[in-house]
């Protein structure tokens, strides 16, 4: 076990998941009801431009006969069967007619059309796209201090296959690269601005010297077009951190210049072991929903095997909240924003604030694809299938 | 004690309330001056017309006469009383003339238009309306299997009186009934779709098998129009959790397909052994704001004699957060998302993100009508009186 | 060390907090590459009409040399510094050019003239207006009774330098005069209508009989223009509360009609033995985004010494979440809706929803002016600078 470990320990690649999630789906005791409604859809969907001409007498032929599909191990129920039609079962006053009015057929073809968007997102999950923010950055080392080194520019973002848009990013990532240091480590960090306008970096969260605050006119000039600014502190509050631009904030941290800074401490608590270290920047600005710079599918799933432990280090850097929602496992909850909580509590629902960051522990101990998404459902799916802020924890068995 | 009381031991007539808050305005202090500024005031209504045109010397002279009144015992002080003309007052250079501008019988004559809507709403407190969400849904018995069935289907549903709404909805309800079992039961829940397109049942915060997790594609397929699914599953652990759908959810979870999921612990704490033991479903999509599928005057009041214990579940479906205030007496928050906080704190206002449950103890040590809102304000509060998120605790002596 | 510092204790004037900002800014390594520069950027800043006109190689030209400044103390090491070229460096396919196309010259013309204007807001704080809410009212005594006395009338309000707003005032002060009681204490408020329409005071948070409640039609008749209304009652629960109206709240809360209650316990814990003891109420509404009452830069600054230890007391007044952030130190939390959480705990950016009240302590460890603010950034900081909920916490040597 080890209480370090990059996220790309958490990344597999694209055939990987879609693999593991047609084994889960295939796995599924409804599998055959799926494969035999399917191929009836298919024949309703095709047929539904007719129907909705000539009238649904052929369409109720094509609904499936009533199945009852008895679940195949102690563990899991599920199962598929069409059912008898209700037509003879008298309605309430406010009731409306069954598939809102629909036949039966034209509403298979309805659902047959969007189910088809919704899979065709799920199958390309993660889909690959060109960047990868929050990447480790690691230090050059000037007598013992860590230096880092900055470069904040405009570029194009890549937040979903063909979505680019405009970035202001540090070294050409979004979140900008990952910062990990030790507490008691002497830190410093050089920010070269490339952009049309000033900047500043602001260590949100770590206690410093006030000189070292990044807040221009407060604690320094700012950091013009063309110029470099060197920051340099001893890292003294463990915790989940982040580093950001504090000037014109709403734009700049907006267009992607913020990135994570950990202190990891010097001793560690027992609860803080873990397999996976695994750092999730919510955010929600000019780039759409994203988690680390992107939205599904071409977010990131976190990876661990049976019996591991991740680590979740939650950050916001947008402008709303995300109450963040893990499927079939809770998250015990140790510290906020960077800071130890009295004591552990359990959740499955998470919500983050702008520049809260909360760190919470899974216990890995039921297997499988679990979805994993801000709660807030516009900003997870919509009538095309999932987007932005959703990813998976994936356990393997 | 009990541990397991349905929804409709917290429910009363209409009439009873409205007989309550009667007796409450009456038991005011005050009750006499009221009925006094009263009649002026219809006279000063009736008057505005004129006054608006000839001046306002007449309805000066009807402005009441300086009265105090003494708190009539040692506990109450509520006194109304008129007061003098402040026209003598040197006024400071950003102040506005008294009543902004209006004379006084302009502003008796607004007020008491304004007055007589919200006296209105609070009157018909609580108002019928067809339908009635999380009713308690008997389980049918199957070798030992608590067999829940659900059909899921358009219908109108009247959250305010006259006000019907476009929803989807399990067995005829908004939210859908309430699902009851106790920690180690065996589960069955049956989904019917007749809507006009897939859906599918997560059990938001239950944890189960993958297979049993309700995400179309990734743990099962879409549930077809016409199609029927059924889940099965041992409740592991106890608390407050929700069903809902996982297609489509930001449109099908709006528009209705939600409900109270509650697992019973078999060995319940000491602490919520209640006697009350009540559901809130916040709400706030296309249905408007809604406490258990209605909007004030339509929501329930919930009832408790004096001395008692009343357990409130705060489930918030909507897309917003919804800071719930109870009046009177504080809350004290015991489980989030169904797992015990590591020690019980008190709250009055209890902020409830989505996907986020709370529960919560009242003591019910203080006597009287409680108001009970969300606190963002324009969730509860027009200018045409009190709306959507609005209930009342009633205590009885 | 007093457990009751009025905010007054808190204030310094304009022209000091612009002297210490001046020496915090000069202090900085990075004084003279900041002149030297600053030169540098006033010719540029002349020149961009022509340069868009000719083309840029003159600009080009007055590009500063490189230049590495080097830490000036084991503390602080900021440094500002110009860079070299990146033009020889390959581009990646979705970088844009450094400066987003322009040169480096007009960059820094449009940095110049952006940071004038973050400068000049800074420079201005604590910015001078009429109007100063949040004062103590000091009661009347009669036969033991603190009596306050709250007037509310319209008013204009004004939120920074300029900016005159409609507001409903108690005492014309928004918020509203604060009241600070003691436990135990009983309390008589006489509220005065001169609104030009009905209102109710409701005591957030206190424990009160009903009739004290402030509803209207639940536990009182509303309160016509013209009249007064007595409010009386013991203050029982110590902490951090509110009044506000109850009438028509989403309108006359939102256009000022709040103010802080305060009940300080009997025997306060040793924890809350505090050297400053500040309020800040949060607002959103009809004003624009405030704390008490005033926006950027004409909030107040919170003023301690070095190891001194400062309560603050959250109050959100709004209708949306703040999470507020203290650079510098961690906030100790303390009490919720006044009260205590079963053990303190830390952070530096604390969500606070509408209705809810966080106590904080700051041990002031850290010397220097620290920017305080909602982490909302739009709530904060725009392009023309910073504004809204934007305040310091000044901890001096």
């Amino acid at each position: 076990m080890s209480s370090h470990i990059s996220p790309e320990s958490a990344t597999q690649t694209p055939e990987s998941v879609a693999e593991q999630l047609h084994q889960q789906v295939l796995a599924s005791p409804s599998r055959r009801a799926f494969l035999r409604q399917a191929s009836i859809a298919t024949v309703a969907a095709g047929a539904v431009g007719a129907l909705a001409a000539c009238g649904d007498t052929a369409a109720q032929k094509a609904a499936p006969a009533t199945a009852k599909a008895a679940p195949d191990s102690d563990h899991s129920g599920g199962s598929t069967a069409a059912h008898p039609s209700t037509a003879g079962a008298a309605p309430s006053p406010t009731a409306v007619a069954p598939y809102g009015g629909l036949t039966l057929a034209q509403a298979r073809a309805r659902a047959d059309a969007m189910d088809a968007m919704h899979e065709k997102g799920i199958k390309a999950f993660p889909a690959a796209t060109k960047g990868k923010g929050n990447q480790l950055l690691k230090p050059r080392i000037e007598n013992g201090v860590k230096v880092f080194e900055l470069t904040a520019r405009p570029m194009k973002w890549e937040t979903e296959p063909g979505k680019l848009v405009d970035a202001w990013a540090y070294n050409e990532q979004v979140p900008g690269p990952q910062i990990r240091v030790t507490e008691g480590d002497r830190v410093r960090v050089v920010i070269k601005n490339e952009l049309p306008e000033s900047t500043a970096v602001h260590f949100h969260g770590v206690v410093l010297p006030v000189a070292q605050d990044g807040v221009p006119f407060i604690t320094q000039p700012p950091v013009k077009p063309g110029e470099s600014f060197t920051y340099e502190f001893t890292a003294k509050n463990a915790g989940s951190h982040m580093y950001h631009s504090h000037m014109n904030a709403a734009k700049q941290v907006g267009t992607g210049l913020l990135g994570a800074f950990i202190i990891e401490p010097k001793r560690p608590r027992r609860i803080e072991k873990v397999d996976v270290d695994y750092v999730m920047v919510l955010n929600d600005g000019m780039h759409g929903y994203t988690l680390n710079g992107k939205g599904f599918p071409a977010t990131e799933p976190i990876k661990a095997k049976l019996g591991q432990k991740v680590r979740i280090r939650f950050m916001n850097e947008g402008m709303m909240i995300h109450p963040m929602h893990l499927h079939g496992m809770p998250m015990t909850v140790i510290d906020k924003d960077g800071w130890a909580q009295p004591a552990p509590w359990k959740c499955d629902t998470l919500n983050i604030a702008p520049g809260e960051r909360w760190d919470v522990i899974v216990d890995c101990d039921n297997p499988g694809v679990w979805a994993f998404h801000c709660h807030i459902l516009p900003h997870a799916e919509m009538e095309h299938g999932m987007f932005g802020m959703v990813t998976a924890l994936i356990v393997e068995k």
